[in-house]
């Protein structure tokens, strides 16, 4: 550990080239959800091996899957030594709608000091800090731990072919933590960890009326039109208290007590500030829970995305033949994605009128996880933070899905650190994504220190 | 009259020829409704100009209007005589989704005996009839009647300024009768009058929540999604009894007699065929009205597109920042269009929860009609189906919306004949839009005796 302190030399005659590696990496449109990317998505993981491999990582390999594939890298110094398994994901979301992009999605700008494009902070800026971070140390000669590299292709789709990889890599992917940046803080003012993550039910519907597209005149009143059907069955999925009312819903949510709710008031949160950013005159969510509870410890459903007949230009008096929609749930513990995703198909499919036949299809699923605060590797966090922001993080929960994490513990018996140094203004999976340069920095760093002290407190 | 029996020895050695130019029109995309289709529309125009003129009617003008244009032509051949005014239209619908058509929507191929084409039936097909009518009776000089044209080309958009052309062309349009073929008869064996029309209140919506694309784990349930509350509001738009609850809405509406409805219900009607050909295991509409009543008497409310949200492949967890839908209303007597345009407005937008910004702006209108099936034009019109069908024809009430029908009532103090050879199978505004061969030639025939028997009956 002799020279750690020359980081900081290594890091400033590096910046530059660390950003424009970063660049090149955002210039790749890795869209995992749109087939048309496939290329793309191959070539980022491509990027990432040799970025890895320049970096000093041994071993990397690109792991086919059914999909897209994963990147898998690792440095053990010393066998005696705790280990870091780094994950991350190269893959990003469609970033439609084009048109309200400021600049390209996939040509990186900056404004503002911040980075604007598609992934810039979900996940590959992110991640990308890790293997940074790593570099550093190793250049320095200080790598004070063993570390280890998995960064998938298929987050943003749910993951579907992580399980069965980490399933059969568990011993090669052992280790002491796993450090996933993939996440926000509260602000930099209020540096945060994401102490919990709720999980996702993906769910497809398809409703069909009449076989054909009919005369809205010749017709209109006395069939089923599919999209009033689904226009009715998704107003019933939630009471006028805006609580979900799929039969059994509810049943495994696990209630906080009085104290953890006063605590999780008690993390900075302006509303009106909130609504100001929003530009909406107020909030609205489940009845009984404040804006912070409802983001962070209670289930939702949204629509995210809806379609069906005549939708150009103009007027057309068509009585449309299908309609369909994208709905998703966001669960939390100790709800169950499969559960769910049965409870949510019955009740879809009970309140469809005879006039009308549904198809229901699960897109994909994740589960709920709470991360320990009181672990030797949350502690070692906390002084990397106290080190390289003169405070504590505060430990949040969010609202976001990473599904792995619940895996890793499943399988791999080893807890999480969701070490993320985004923001709420990143607008990730929206148009004008963007990432803040000192966020990238000072990320780079606090993981860093994260090595330096997990490393340390592992030993004693 | 002396030769108008000539007309049939005509038709038969001119009818392969007037197919030929009924296929040459419907190969121009005359799409009312999308600009893209500007110039198509044009071409539209001056292929009627030139047919009517070739038919040998005269005075024939493209007359320019803020949008497409109108074409008039006329022969007076003796002051003294009757005079028919026939209305018709040249443009058609869109013809998306363009993936179910089984043949080109602009490319007219023969099938059964029937020619599928957008505009095959709405409205080309049947108008066209009038100008090959008008043709046979001129050539074989025995037209019995003074006789007028007006064909818009936006009569699929709301006849915006048909409006304004008729009132300043009242002197130009007298007639004793306007007659329209753009409507459909229960069957070949049951050949049938429109005697009421619906009128049409055609609305768009635009809900916005917050004012950009959201991450639906980090906000859903916190904010307003755009999505839902539009279902929320359409769902609520009806009641389960499927009566439509916009406050207001029916108290203009004409309650049908016992023996109003009692007529209406001797009507053929086939449910269970009605249910096969749609492919529905049952129907569905206001409670305490059959199908028939539904469609033909009784007011009703449909979304004709609804679009917001990730609707590409795979899955976006977004929460979207707008949402939007089109949603029609057909009216009957004594509803107003204009009246109702208000009340769902007001409506809707009460509706709205504070999360959500609201815009609802209309389409087109138009007004609902009946006419009189006691006129010497209708006695005329059973007439000539008498000796062309062997049957007179029974009058029926059509959901379907020709809102110049009351203009013309209103605005020329004339009545109007709907005398429409269409048939259901023909699927006008779907794709596979059809219109039988026999239909057309049957149709010209039809006219040709309306003609006569029209001229002799107000000459008594």
């Amino acid at each position: 550990m002799s020279n750690i302190s020359n980081y900081k030399d290594y890091l400033n005659s590096h910046k530059v080239r660390f950003l424009d590696e970063l660049f090149e990496l955002l210039r790749i449109p890795s869209v995992s959800a749109d087939s048309k990317y496939k290329q793309d998505v191959q070539r980022a993981a491509d990027f990432v091996k040799s970025k890895l491999e320049a970096a000093g990582v041994e071993k990397v390999e690109i792991c086919e899957t059914q999909k897209h594939p994963i990147v898998y890298g690792e440095k053990v110094v010393d066998t005696s030594l705790p280990t870091i398994l780094v994950y991350g994901h190269y893959d990003v979301q469609p970033a439609d709608p084009l048109e309200l992009w400021e600049s390209p999605p996939f040509e990186p700008t900056i404004r503002d000091n911040r980075i604007h494009a598609r992934g810039s902070c979900d996940d590959k800026g992110q991640f990308y800090m890790h293997v940074k971070a790593f570099e550093t140390l190793n250049a320095c000669g200080s790598l004070p731990c063993n570390v280890k590299f998995m960064i998938e292709g298929e987050e943003e789709i749910g993951s579907a072919n992580l399980a069965s990889f980490v399933k059969e890599n568990a011993d090669k992917l052992a280790s002491d933590i796993i450090l996933i940046s993939d996440t926000s803080m509260i602000s930099m003012e209020h540096p945060s960890i994401t102490a919990g993550l709720k999980g996702l039910c993906y769910m497809e519907v398809e409703v069909t009326g009449p076989k054909r597209d009919l005369h809205s005149g010749t017709y209109g009143g006395a069939v089923a039109n599919p999209v009033n059907v689904l226009c009715d069955i998704i107003a019933r999925l939630k009471d006028e208290h805006q609580r979900i009312t799929i039969p059994g819903f509810y049943d495994k949510v696990v209630e906080l007590s009085e104290d953890e709710r006063k605590k999780i008031a008690e993390a900075p949160f302006n509303l009106e500030k909130y609504k100001e950013a929003l530009d909406v005159e107020d909030v609205m969510g489940e009845a009984g829970y404040s804006t912070v509870e409802r983001t962070g410890i209670r289930p939702t459903l949204d629509v995210n995305g809806i379609w069906g007949g005549y939708i150009g230009e103009g007027a057309k008096t068509v009585l449309p033949s299908k309609a369909y929609a994208k709905i998703s749930m966001r669960l939390v513990p100790d709800q169950s994605s499969k559960e769910i995703e049965k409870l949510f198909t019955d009740y879809f499919i009970s309140l469809a009128p005879k006039g009308v036949k549904v198809k229901v299809s699960p897109h994909h699923g994740g589960e709920p996880v709470v991360t320990p605060i009181d672990s030797l590797a949350f502690k070692a966090a906390e002084e990397a933070f106290l080190e390289g922001w003169g405070k504590k993080p505060i430990p949040t929960r969010d609202g976001g899905s990473i599904p792995i994490v619940a895996l890793f513990d499943k399988v791999l018996k080893t807890k999480s650190i969701l070490m993320g140094f985004g923001l709420d203004k990143d607008a990730i999976h929206s148009p004008n994504e963007s990432y803040g340069i000192d966020n990238f920095y000072k990320g780079i760093e606090t993981i860093i220190l994260f090595h330096k002290h997990f490393a340390r407190i592992m030993k004693k």
